[in-house]
């Protein structure tokens, strides 16, 4: 058990911007709401997975809609409870801790706000290591876990309570209401006991969110060391550093999808970069050929600062460093790909090759 | 009290695709579903709305979407069930009575499914006295009722519980839901007292609907009859015969919308005629003049059998009777016109002017 500060929120919200692999949602309005959070109500619990009793009642809170809508649409920070509100008004009971579904800018700091608020503990866990940008796509779909009931609500306090025994239609239902509700909304779903939360988690992202993070921040003072401990804290690969030539970006159907392409510099010059992305990067390619894929992450920084480029902030002009990240192990087995590998996102010829096994 | 059996419901859906102005279902289908439910269930209890106690719980049993795609997917007709059961346990309350939203080929049928299931009573009364596209759009909204607490089903059993203050808001979540579940759901919605349906209803609605629906029964036999006494007992106005000529036509964003155009016969020859729909027919024009627009009621029918023809049954070569029939008295004050008058479907310019005082 620890608590987390101002500066542990922060460097979560920038650690999560690059395990987001692009998506996730904005680090800065992560940031800024963090802060807030945690200034107003004071330091937040984080709880180790097995320092939750296992017949704990948890509850994943969590953002769902396209990141380019919530740079516009600021949260107002109490969508996250309302929609707590709804799921425990439905199932009659009181949860005892929360967790992310993911590592996002703005999807980690997320239960932060009703755990502040609530005085409950957070887990220092989530459903992916990464993002991605499906419902069903967390490793307690894979264990079986349903994601029903599921409280949903917008800023001005709408709710719904969306009931389904499958994950992948719970998706479907959720996504529609994100539209119909502006682009952005809240949830609490996946509810579950301690127990199952231990069996079927991704453990300690919190704490690799913020070690990410922490590194980061240090680049101001060296950039090159930081890179260094960068690269070995996440077993990381890299795959390319170019100026982003063009952007087709569209948001459809409650998500931010598109296409950037990158025009490389220093020992990448002469040669073009693709990453494809529904929310997160999905599918990096270079001059043509897959180099990274689902469920391994594809991170994007500035060359020269190391901040993390989340998907909607990639423009004309930026200067990358892209990155391949090996993803948690979970999803490397047969199960797990089928939920999260290339064909998932209609990938259909794309074998799934581990990013530090393939050659360049 | 009365009881309705198989007689009873065939002509109230015959009568109701007349009363539902192109929209409410396919009549058709309701008789089938609504034959094979007396069959099974007995017949069903009707009660006028001075015979339900002014404490009694009642509730709206709906359907919700395109009537093109219903006609593609039939309901398996457990939806209504799926959707009142949501609504009860959301609620933590049963409810004593149910009525129809509106009158409607399918709308008019959807509450007898459950009410002949659970043995429930139905209200001789509905919200419009017609058929209107949106949720938001009966008299029950017009004197500040709340349509939520609203359960949501499809046919799998997949449900959703939409709260919110605003009806408007209400009409888009659940539009969304609709789109998502495959283009045509069921609802629970509009709980309210004995008290207030009495208050607030629109009342007699199937009872009218059985009777336009034993006259359409009669052209059989007596095709000039059947037509005098039609226009008699709705104080109908003819607007136009002709040969439908061309219907554009998409179903989107939960709504059959579009145009039909027909070329004038008989005494109509060398005139065209213009209906405008979303679901429900709401602007017809001849010869470029408005010549009926909601709230009053635009019917059409075959004009050899005086069979109505919906919306989503218009093609090229039918040949069309249209009537323009007044709508109920709660449509025509500025509450009512607010909510659906010529400008409610985008019509600005237009002024409503009653359709019996319309010059031809």
């Amino acid at each position: 058990m620890r608590k987390l500060g101002v500066q542990a929120v922060e460097d979560i919200a920038r650690g999560a911007a690059v395990m987001a692999s692009g998506g996730g949602g904005d680090p800065y309005l992560g940031m800024v709401v963090a802060r807030q959070t945690v200034e107003e109500f004071g330091p937040i619990t984080l709880l180790e997975l097995d320092e939750i009793p296992d017949e704990a009642r948890v509850v994943v809170s969590m953002g769902l809609g396209a990141p380019t809508v919530l740079v516009e649409k600021v949260p107002r920070g109490t969508e996250p409870e309302f929609a707590l509100q709804a799921l425990e008004s439905a199932c009659g009971c009181a949860f005892d801790a929360l967790l992310p579904s993911e590592a996002g800018g703005w999807n980690s700091l997320h239960p932060m706000l009703p755990a502040a608020r609530r005085g409950l503990p957070l887990l220092d866990a989530d459903g992916m290591g990464r993002a991605f940008p499906e419902l069903q796509m967390v490793t307690w779909s894979v264990f079986g876990q349903k994601s029903s009931p599921i409280g949903v609500a917008d800023e001005r306090g709408n709710v719904m309570v969306v009931e389904t025994d499958d994950n992948k239609r719970a998706e479907d239902l959720c996504r529609g209401a994100t539209v119909m509700m502006g682009g952005n909304i809240s949830l609490a779903c996946y509810g579950m006991t301690g127990a199952q939360a231990k069996a079927n988690s991704v453990a300690g992202t919190y704490t690799l969110c913020e070690e990410v993070g922490a590194i980061l921040r240090s680049a101001r003072a060296n950039r090159v060391d930081a890179y260094d401990r960068l690269m070995e804290r996440l077993g990381a690969v890299e795959l390319f550093r170019g100026k982003v030539q063009d952007v087709e970006r569209r948001t459809t159907g409650g998500f931010a999808r598109g296409i950037a392409t990158l025009e490389g510099m220093d020992a990448y010059r002469g040669g073009i970069f693709e990453m494809e992305f529904q929310n997160e990067f999905l599918m990096a390619r270079r001059d043509g050929v897959p180099v990274c894929t689902a469920p391994d992450l594809i991170a994007a920084f500035d060359v020269e600062t190391l901040t993390p480029i989340t998907g909607e902030a990639l423009k004309y002009g930026c200067r990358a460093l892209v990155l391949g990240i090996p993803c948690a192990p979970q999803w490397r087995t047969p199960e797990g790909l089928a939920v999260v590998g290339p064909a998932a996102f209609g990938y259909e010829g794309v074998p799934y090759v581990p990013v530090e096994q393939r050659a360049y």
